[in-house]
């Protein structure tokens, strides 16, 4: 349990820029837990997908990468921030630390009592579910960024369409 | 996707019974899901298992058993049966069928379109959640009706500690 | 506005008993509200259906029994009984008076200024949700007891297979 | 059952342009729903009215245009919109068709197979729930764009002066 | 801050047995949290007071037992044990050792590093609100066991006519 | 109890122009609530300190300042206005007018039957939340803006560091 190592993120959806950053955690033997974050949120432009196929997607990232020891876990927001650990603890398997750029959760964590680490970004102008999101409403190629289980997960339920119906578009 | 089956049950803990329910499913080489219900409860005699410690639990006794192919996925109860499969679907991967012998789920999933098969009960005098939490309770032995690595994690965190106080029992 | 009378009740189902109610306030040319108590409730053996199974039956039964100024508006229950009032007040039309014998609504609503009135009660061996419940379960006859519209639908939504299912009958 | 329509909407209030398109669905001898979205809302200049003043102003419109065969439920939104279509079904009468053109409704009734439709627009820059708040703020005329029976309950209730009081306009 | 002293009860009402909990803590010189619990109940014959009902009670005996550093914060149940401490925390002033007979709290805030101490029970046959609520519903003396401040409001509250209401009784 | 008022804000943190209105009240002999609102927010740059840490110094403010007859009781917010007197008065003493600039409160407790007054502002270009904590933030001195008891205790919670850690600040 010592090396356990907690992401929060909402992978919307999941890209190789977050694969990046598991690798590294992994290549160090250590365990890690996905934290699918807004889980209750879907079928926006912002949140297309719901968490079940955030697990599933990120799920079959993880297997197609080769990585064995993770879990992922689905995790809705709570909007009283000084009660957010405990919610987290509550949900996921122990850790003994966090991996996040976001100050919020540095902060949370750090007070509570956890190792704290940052994360490198690796090309962030391609990596990013922003970015992907914006490459889907536009008609341009966004498989690149993902790995293989993600793209296919999408096309299965058939995602690309939601979304651009979600922002106005024509489908 | 089409041979998914979803098992919802509280898991408290996940014992022999309900892998011997895993092994007909996975044997029929069809990927399992099983969703943690009552995922908010926690250090009552009933619930005494947080349901992170209920997701490394399963995940722990799945792994053991030589299951690849599964989902772990916590599921707070919500009130309000009209919208239950709604939000079960929202939180878990897809899914084909579900196997319970609860009631209320059987009308539920069936009333939604799913197939809903039920699961045969192994020895229910030994493998039975409240069976195990009552012989924790009064120090008789329990290790052997539970996968091995759910009898760990429970050494880990003091669980037998945990539940004896919470029913008001010396320590 | 100031003749309006609400009755809150769970109508699990509507029955001929309530429809005596509602005539004596009907007769009275006051206007009425049934608010659908428990809302959220449904699929269990005390509360099988719907709110909205018991909107559309209730305004089949007021519409058969010729009462044309009438509301009916599903509640959610709050458990939070300081606020019961304004919760109501916030999700119904203006009224004046309350119809109830619930000793809780009856201290609640006079604490908040409204007139309560307590109704006569119409052979309670019969007409209660209860007993119509208990004789569908039993497979007795009960479309007597309720007006024709809350039967018809009933048969609609297979309504009886539903509660011997929840209740853990064959069906 | 086969012809009821529902229609979402804040009705904040409820104006002539809506009672276009209720015309339009009942000439075809249709049954119509009207759900009062945004149920919990009110005492705000874009929602100044609660749920139960628009249940009834929207009633008193609906009989006022002659039409019988209506429901009109409110809804408080939920802000999950994996769960938002079941929660809608739990609260109204059974409806085969939905009458919107806000996209995130139109993707999630198709996404559970129901039949939609859009509305047409009637004369948006006079019949809109923004512009006649906006009227009203300004002590232009506003009645002519509503139904009689929401210009008496707007006047009995004080709306105007409500409005401009939660506007921080001098009353 | 390294003195302050928790209790959590529901204070239905605050009693005389309560104020030797309180003499003997404040008497180590240490400064009190009367946390009041399930805030959200009232009106019922088991919480027949409301949160800001027993703010006031218990403001009024501490100050009438010549307390003068003290804190008294109302505290909403959270069905989520996991989460519970540090909801606590979250509400109510720097706290370090927890006074309690309570297993789960003396669980929870242990397992969260807090000192947590059993209080002794004065006369548990008089001074418990159970017996004073009974005693109040068979209309015998209860004012002897509670402080005097405690009384005056419940007389003017009417209280004792509120519980007899809700319980059934004739007023 | 007539003369009780009651004053809500979010007390981000309590500063020299709340203790000015607060002298104004309390001169006229009269009884004060400080409701501590937005509750369940903290760890934001808007809302840095819990209502915990809230009801701390704002109890320290009120005693420094000589204050004797006060409450302090947190409030969350509900998003439902039309409950939201319901709320205030479940939570608090019973109090008989209140003081507020706020356009919402002021109507919503006017339509409930309280006395609404408001309330001065003593130079708002230094007195005020926001400039104190933009203060904070850009490192410049803030202490002679608030009670010496505020002051004190964001200095032992490492308050200012929490606030430019969240803002994304180097600490």
């Amino acid at each position: 349990m010592s090396s356990r190592v907690l992401i929060v993120g909402r992978f919307q959806p999941l890209h190789r820029g977050h694969m990046r950053v598991v690798s590294d955690i992994v290549r160090g033997s250590r365990s890690i837990i996905l934290g699918i974050g807004s889980a209750q949120h879907s079928h926006t432009p912002e949140n297309p997908f719901t968490a079940g196929e955030r697990v599933e997607m990120a799920t079959g990232a993880l297997r197609e990468g080769g990585v064995s020891d993770f879990y992922v876990v689905p995790i809705e927001d709570i909007n009283e921030h000084g009660r957010w650990v405990a919610h987290v603890e509550s949900l996921v398997p122990r850790f003994s630390s966090v991996a996040t750029n976001n100050p919020l959760n540095q902060r949370l964590f750090k007070e509570s009592g956890y190792e704290v680490v940052t994360t490198p970004l690796y090309d962030r102008a391609r990596y990013s579910g922003t970015v992907i999101r914006r490459r889907m409403l536009r008609g341009r190629p966004w498989k690149a960024l993902v790995p293989a289980a993600v793209a296919r997960i999408i096309d299965e339920i058939d995602g690309v369409a939601r979304l651009r119906q979600l922002a106005g578009k024509d489908v």
